[in-house]
């Protein structure tokens, strides 16, 4: 018998139907073999994206040269505009207003080969740092009311080029999906004056079947009501509602589990395209005592019907009580 | 400059990138070429569904035979299963219930080389009244809350197989999507007691800019604030809240339309894959004054960025203007 599930903080139900009987090897995708052509993010090619707005590189009286080991460029073709006003206005009976945003690549190694799973965990703990770096500077737009960042690896996932690289988008507005967990989760606190997210992790430590890795500062497990196979979410156990407030000293432990799930979800899956969506609490908030960050892991795996996106309906054909069994299995080997 | 637009029904932003540049040409797909393999859904292979649930056929006092025009079965791998009790359970913190409900497939034609857009608006109206009267069928039935009908068309829309075919699930929760514009419709409906679809319908057709098509009983426009390209809405002018109220007289006004926006988006974006989805009130209500039923129809376009699934934030390529102007510009022929 499949059954229906309830996300607990947005409310949303999804269908868990395992008969449906997909299992891992169903979507076995291949390593990305990357090819040798022009790279406008490899080193040498400074000059094909934007002037840089940051980077980690050793000799830092120079930028926009080699030498780098991460590097943040504006969006050559940004979805949002940096300069300007929002200027909200009208149209017909209809709201709008100009696309005025931030919209930036952080390239995240000079290595064309390297996918982020294969750095290692002092390197991505950089990519983290930088991200939290980009955040307490744009926080300083007072335009801005989120900071949105994500990283689509795979064309099938959304990448137009294939050095691995995440993206930031600045927005004026509150993404919808942020703000349904805002308002789910504050629903909770007001009822019983804890956090959900704090919760659930106490949770699914206890449980158990959706918990997939742990360490001394994060949890890795699959949510109850996943929208999608081997979704998985990344949280600290210690409640911050901001990802920008994390000590410094946490960003290795934080590298060391995404490293371990992404070369988990790797090796289950076989090399799947994905996305992760970091959900943080909105900039211009202290922080708060009803919200968590946390990450959001999303394979894309082929042959998941198309239709939910539309309907806002989801089918999963895999429950995430043995998603998680297949990727606790995989004694992933950390460097 | 790109522009931040705001659906008026459910209040989701968007972002109407249209300096990303892509054009219709960039997307161009090839027209499905069907397999001769074997295929369930033939006829002849009658015996390799489950037994027939509804049929047109000009014989009726046999079933599971060939002679039919359109077939209803229940889907051989059901994402719920329509016997048994719905029993709501908790599960540690968390709600769920049994995956009771009915899913069903629409076989549309028996002739395996037709997609939907080839059939005669005729025939294409009497695909429109079966799903109609599977609606009053399954409305006697006090588990389920709602009934979904969709179309997946095309693998990388989902359809597991080439044989022109519509879905139904019928299911004891109310999907959120429809909760959202239900919530939404009804606090504009409070505040001025009016339906906001009326509205929109009445501002598009004097607006014009986002008009594709219309007829004598139905609307089809580009929406203000589309999450993809050549998102495609087609709605009755007159208010019904109900699919299923249609009148009988008006599904041949309807399969018009619907063939004619189809055959548009085909000959204008090289037969993409699509999903149409029916948007209609909870089947456990009366007529609602501010609901208004509808088809969203959406072109499933190769290269658009995935994350947008993960966040609930979209960015949408193409205005809805210029999607607008590129499908009334071709004058789809419609027998």
């Amino acid at each position: 018998m499949s059954e229906l599930r309830k996300d607990p903080v947005v409310g949303r139900w999804v269908i868990i139907s395992s008969q449906r009987g997909q299992r891992p090897s169903d979507w076995a995708n291949e390593p990305n073999v990357k090819g040798s052509g022009f790279c406008p993010f490899c080193p040498g090619s400074e000059d094909k994206t934007p002037p840089e707005i940051a980077a980690l590189r050793q000799i830092t009286d120079r930028s926009d040269v080699p030498g780098w080991q991460i590097r943040v460029v504006p969006n050559k073709f940004p979805a949002l505009q940096v300069e300007g006003e929002l200027n909200p206005k009208g149209y017909g009976h209809y709201d709008m207003m100009n696309g005025v945003g931030a919209h930036e690549v952080i390239i995240e190694t000079p290595n064309h080969a390297s996918d982020l799973a294969d750095l290692s965990p002092d390197e991505i703990a950089q990519v983290m740092i930088t991200y939290r770096d980009r955040i307490v500077d744009l926080k300083e737009d007072s335009r801005f009311k989120y900071i949105l960042i994500f990283k689509n690896h795979g064309s099938a996932a959304g990448a137009s080029l294939e050095h691995s690289h995440s993206q930031l988008i600045a927005t004026p507005i509150i993404p919808k999906r942020v703000l349904e967990e805002l308002e789910g989760s504050k629903r909770f606190f007001n009822n019983k004056e804890r956090c959900i997210y704090c919760d659930i992790i106490k949770h699914e430590i206890k449980a158990r079947d959706r918990l997939v890795a742990q360490n001394d500062s994060f949890v890795a497990i699959e949510p109850f009501a996943p929208r999608f196979p081997y979704e998985t979410w990344v949280l600290p156990v210690q409640h911050f509602s901001n990802f920008e407030h994390l000590p410094e000293a946490e960003f290795l432990t934080l590298a060391t589990i995404m490293k371990d799930i992404l070369n988990r979800i790797n090796h289950v899956l076989g090399y799947p395209p994905f996305n992760f969506v970091l959900h943080t609490a909105p900039i211009q908030n202290k922080a708060l005592p009803d919200y968590h960050w946390h990450f959001e892991i999303i394979p894309k795996l082929a042959k998941i019907a198309g239709f939910e996106w539309g309907s806002g309906f989801y089918i999963n054909p895999t429950t995430p009580e043995l998603a998680a069994e297949q990727l606790r299995k995989f004694q992933a080997s950390v460097a």
